[in-house]
């Protein structure tokens, strides 16, 4: 046997604190406003919403927050995850670049995302929530949430975006066998889903509107609280034990990444992964380049602008400055569902306007291609959104065998696509085009960007 | 953090040798007939489907047999798998038993299947062979087989019984990734399935069928040949990596095991978790009572007879004395497609005609139910064959609480269910049965068994 492929970590290695990157960054945020005054929003406004340890951490500077027990309990049940150096990969592509991945495909719904779910239950279930609710693209996060919410017996109401139920009916059978409910958004069981309905009855849906029906609910009634799977600084706060596990594995592997990859929607898994990292960085202790992968169809951080903008479709949520395409922009049907927001999270919009990383949008066929040459290499069939991720990797793998260069590339394989095999049926049958925005759709969403009161503060 | 709930090796940690029960046996076992001359078949006779080295590993005697270094290398993908202790599970069913499990469905394909059609394609690269045939069942071991081609540069033709098929399209995606070709069967590729689809257009398939369909294929050609996901020994023998790991693994986690339970279909997985352990029971080491699970709508080991038939339905294969429903019956179109076989593994049925094991079966709705208790609990979705496993061991469990005793059980979680969800939503929308078997199809099919020609030597 020859050397090894992957690095384990045992379950009494999982870290005991998440990083708080606030506490690092060489500027503080912008806040987030309020959309009628233009007053940053405190506490009280987000309560309806989010239970208090949660808004906590929202607003923390503090730099390590400790992971409490019954939550460490279960990510026992997957973490940490493996850290794999994908030598067939490199033997297929010929390259002198050694390739890393983290896997979070090894969780119960197959991606990173039960990092923050079970935490998010967890507090919700501390402090007296009974129900809680949520918006799904691809349908991990609803999965994530739904199983969350059975371990601390939460009930769960999950509206899922219909291209994506409509895709993908087996992650509804999934959330289900976690014990949740699935709806198809828009829904005619909230204002805002009958609101769209009645301007476009045969309307796909997006994150923005399903965001908007989820929080509605939510704000509705007491026992119900709402859950973000992405975006917002708690949920990129629980992700960062991807990278806190990476740097222990990638010492085990005795290496350390020049370059860092990872994908973005609303930007956690790519925060989980890289933002311990960007610590060290920020402290001269490494040296990395970090990019961020998108869709061209969704290309927020490539071709949005950084401005205010509501996280939502209707209008419910607070005033986000964000790298966004503005929120009345609905991407084209692409089955990377996870990637399909009009905004980014504010706290990475920061870090990229403070230069931080790069960002690189990719067409879908690509992204295919790279994941299946993945698949026939390393067994693992990625996500389509991660598949974003293998996409660049190879690139990069491919410009070290042009120049003879050995870079060696950590990536973020954010979950598996064992939920998507549609996509791969009609990316063989020639069903896939390399779709594109709507120019003028964009251009008229971005014009339709909110005007941000008087009254803001500078950020 | 409290107490571990895994229990991982390193990739340095993979077992070097496959362990051969062969060597240990108490009684040899019958042998394999010629159907036309009733004596023992020679490798001449299998050498038009199977490589020499798989040959020889069908007779060998030896204990240990070495793993190749690459196919060692391809195993480190995703073994040593993970045994996990169900201590989420435990809690919920309140019992005093501890109940671990051996989990495959971290392999490429999501079951344990890989640890053997990888090891096949290395061999039949190594001998020259250019295209392999084979049948699968559920899929798994198609899109295994598939994998395993892919890696190791061989073409895969894979014939799928029908009512999987159509139950799991997606699986035939997972196939076309690892680049394999995927057909229904029956087929009117070979003679064999045109004969079943002029009897009966509609026919739903099974595995005796498909098998038929890819042996007749690979008989034709010089440079295909036929691999086989289970039943013969040289598959079972694969598998025993299962189990020398586990012991390694239950040593880690300072128990040994009172019960030990796997679900059987052509009886591979449960031969890899099992014969390693039996070993050590038959030198006295270790007191287990085994338990081997299959579904009511398909008894073999509990309802059929220990008798010479044929491995498939058009008679093509050798005679082999096994545990059989006759090679006529058609099991009902249980979503447990893996366990749908009307024979067993001939070396299975002679170590339970030894007394060394015992049989349980369950009907299906049971099966689901306690799958769906497991997903709630530990967050892994099990494959519905695998669910049979997971029945037992809670049946187990919940007699411990009944009766206060703290007994150890260790099952083998074959596979994952993310390629089943239609079976899960099927159950959730009641419209899952408690299929039975046809008595007196079965009674015709036993009474169809065939006449062993009089040259046949004592078993």
């Amino acid at each position: 046997m020859t050397e090894s492929t992957k690095y384990l970590l045992s379950d009494q290695e999982i870290p005991r604190y998440w990083y708080n990157i606030a506490a690092d960054l060489p500027k503080a945020m912008p806040p987030v406003l309020h959309p009628a005054t233009g007053s940053p929003i405190g506490p009280g406004d987000l309560s309806p919403l989010f239970p208090m340890a949660l808004i906590a951490q929202e607003v923390s500077t503090e730099r390590e927050i400790e992971i409490p027990e019954p939550v460490l309990d279960v990510y026992k049940l997957w973490r940490p995850s493996p850290l794999y150096r994908a030598r067939q990969l490199e033997r297929v592509l010929d390259t002198p670049a050694k390739i890393y991945y983290k896997y979070e495909g090894v969780s119960p719904s197959g991606s990173h995302k039960p990092n923050t779910s079970v935490a998010q239950a967890f507090y919700n279930k501390e402090e007296g929530t009974r129900r809680l609710t949520t918006e799904t693209g691809a349908g991990q996060w609803g999965t994530s949430l739904a199983f969350a919410g059975g371990v601390f017996g939460l009930d769960v109401d999950v509206y899922m975006v219909k291209v994506s139920y409509q895709q993908k009916p087996y992650r509804r059978a999934a959330m289900e066998t976690y014990g949740a409910r699935c709806v198809a958004s828009p829904s005619d069981e909230t204002e805002a889903g009958r609101h769209i309905l009645a301007a476009d009855p045969d309307s796909t849906g997006s994150l923005g509107i399903a965001i908007s029906e989820a929080v509605e609910m939510a704000a509705q009634r007491d026992d119900t609280k709402y859950s973000l799977g992405s975006v917002l600084n708690h949920v990129l706060l629980h992700q960062t034990v991807i990278g806190l596990e990476a740097i222990k594995q990638m010492e085990m592997a005795g290496d350390e990444p020049d370059i860092l990859i990872a994908c973005t929607g609303g930007g956690s898994n790519f925060a989980g992964l890289v933002f311990p990292f960007l610590a060290r960085k920020l402290k001269g202790q490494g040296d990395y380049r970090i990019i961020a992968t998108e869709p061209t169809s969704c290309p927020t951080l490539t071709r949005g602008v950084y401005a205010y903008d509501f996280g939502d479709t209707a209008h419910l949520t607070p005033l986000l400055k964000m790298q966004t395409l503005g929120s009345s922009f609905v991407p084209p049907g692409i089955h990377a569902g996870g990637l399909r927001y009009h905004g980014m999270s504010p706290l990475l919009s920061h870090i990229m306007n403070l230069g931080l990383f790069e960002a690189q949008a990719f067409p879908q066929l690509g992204c295919f291609a790279a994941g299946v040459q993945f698949a026939r290499a390393e067994g693992i069939i990625p996500a389509p959104e991660s598949n974003h991720a293998v996409k660049a990797a190879i690139d990069e793998a491919l410009v070290c065998k042009r120049d003879g260069t050995a870079k060696t590339i950590l990536f973020n394989l954010s979950g598996h696509g064992n939920f998507d095999m549609q996509a791969y049926a009609d990316y063989f049958a020639g069903k896939l085009i390399d779709d594109v925005h709507d120019e003028a759709a964009l251009a008229t969403a971005i014009g339709e960007l909110p005007k941000v009161p008087a009254a803001q503060i500078a950020g």
